[in-house]
């Protein structure tokens, strides 16, 4: 439940493999220690036996969540209890080269507002997540000084586990839990905006591979002898179709008015396609996830997208795999450092909890 | 141990996170009642406590599972018992277009002859494990007609349950249980051989992807203007760099003794690179591990696979994954059916086994 959010006894049952008879007991110790609350689903017909649907959920009152998005131009901050409610959420633009622990100023200052605004106490935070821009490695590889920084401002500033992550990998973990890729075994989400960045979430987590690069869409190539790339590969798919090279091109792109823009947009949507092919064709999702600005140009976009991704596809990939528009809105990385909190299981915490 | 074999006890309670002593009654209770064994490990020293180092492994009397390839060119047949052991193995040629019903009847004229040989009694046969060539999908998509005469003739005939895979798959599978992607998290497979396939292995149970054709790195396009390939898709890898393409054009490739056939190699060598680096700036995986008869030309085609697959990689990429060659035989496949039987759980057992 802390994973799934609210879920009527039917969906627990086939979640867990328990009988009704052992569940229902179990649910009854739970709801009797207050762990567990349960509630009618508003508007739920009265069905065959003459019950209510009701969902089960963890406690509201078991804990809070806090996630932060520190984007490039805005900052988020989101909050929710373990019963997957969101209570309270703000957001302010920064301006794209403000200093990290300027950043962190900002969204400290932006809790302080919430919680008195919405009389919020957060002695029952249970945990931090927190999408920073750029690239956050694995142990594996050295960990860069700002994601020391922001792990150690918070964990001092809020005393609980604070987890970090790239913001775009929070917003595909997001789109996985509570938008487009809801329920799905494997999700890839790719973000089209002034970068072009990307997450692979299974099973309900987020896959970091060895590196923690898994799902980094934006650095496949597109030209074996196109332009070096600030990440050490070349011709990358960014360098091609981010925001910030397009509207170089072309200033109203996103409005997708003029044959230019039509143009930029339809090959732009075909090289994503492509790239979208090579990626499913290794790891055959059950959905693909298209966010940020660029996704909504629509169809100007997807069409030429579609019929790249059929042409350079194996045809059992594309038979299987849906593509579709993100669901959530700019506040996605922020709700999917909550994700983060919520899905990490608390045989994981006590590890993760000492990453740096 | 049904998923990993032999292990010390050290390794039981790290991967239990069980204490010493309630680890220890466990085992003592499973080992009066036979269900486990225990033995030295052969040739390990006295150590500091004065016990020699002994490893817990199933009973090996506790069941066996048989492990079949119906390859293009030969039918391989392995048996192994649940504690790992392989106690029985054979190959034969096969011409390539052999029909499938006669496939059956080599591989099922093997498994007597071996079983006779080897004084081996099949009733205690927990599964079989079967790899045939060519797609195998999930029920996302109807099953083929090859696939449901293998499961049905082999069910018929051994009364227990019969998991059907893409042998190179299978292959995939074995490399990541007992090769060179042995005890990783997450293991890439290409196999370059007369057809390009490949398998993406994840804790260690294969991962098939929504419609079943996750790891086809085979039909990755490495030409957006290139052939049309029967998957459906255009530019294919495959196209370019299997066997068949590549004795086209220089029928003794494989020995890379002349300028001609060097050349071949360095270029499937940086084809090979390119889609790797897609793949893995998909996934990143710990490992990729290469193997068919391409792969044993070594570094003719692994010195410009590993530059290309630097030059297209993301930098977090290229520094976490190693690449290496496959380190079984001919007989991975059927190995590969072996796990796909010991790999899967009693609960997935009823749920896989009823599959078509």
């Amino acid at each position: 439940m802390r994973t799934r959010g609210p879920l009527t006894r039917a969906q627990l049952a086939e979640q867990t493999s328990l009988s009704r008879a052992t569940l229902s007991s179990i649910i009854q110790t739970l709801l009797t220690k207050q762990t567990l609350t349960e509630r009618a689903v508003s508007g739920s017909a009265v069905r065959g036996r003459g019950r209510p649907v009701s969902v089960v959920t963890l406690n509201p009152a078991g804990g809070l969540a806090l996630g932060i998005d520190l984007g490039q131009r805005r900052i988020q901050v989101t909050i929710s209890n373990v019963a997957h409610e969101f209570v309270a959420s703000g957001a302010i633009a920064c301006a794209e080269r403000t200093p990290w622990a300027r950043r962190l100023q900002l969204a400290l200052d932006l809790v302080d507002n919430l919680t008195t605004r919405h009389d919020i106490s957060l002695t029952a935070l249970a945990g931090v997540g927190v999408g920073i821009v750029g690239p956050v490695p694995t142990d594996a590889v050295r960990s860069p000084d700002r994601v020391a920084l922001v792990g150690d401002t918070l964990r001092a500033r809020f005393g609980v586990p604070v987890y970090v992550d790239n913001n775009t990998r929070l917003a595909a973990l997001a789109e996985a839990v509570w938008g487009a890729g809801s329920g799905v075994g494997s999700a890839l989400y790719l973000r089209l905006s002034y970068g072009v960045g990307g997450g692979l979430v299974l099973g309900g987590r987020l896959f970091a591979g060895a590196g923690g690069a898994a799902g980094e869409l934006g650095h496949i190539s597109v030209d074996r002898d196109g332009l070096a790339c600030s990440c050490g590969g070349r011709g990358c798919l960014e360098r091609y179709v981010s925001l910030t090279t397009l509207q170089a091109q072309c200033d109203s792109i996103l409005e997708a008015r003029d044959e230019k823009a039509r143009d930029l947009l339809a090959e732009a949507g075909t090289r994503v396609g492509e790239v979208l092919a090579a990626a499913c064709n290794t790891v055959n999702p059950e959905v693909v996830v298209i966010g940020g600005e660029l996704a909504e140009t629509g169809d100007h976009l997807f069409q030429p997208l579609r019929t790249a991704f059929r042409r350079y596809t194996h045809g059992q990939v594309h038979r299987s795999v849906r593509i579709t528009r993100a669901a959530l809105g700019p506040d996605a990385a922020a709700r999917g450092g909550i994700a983060l909190v919520l899905t990490t299981s608390p045989a994981a915490l006590d590890q993760e909890a000492s990453r740096p």
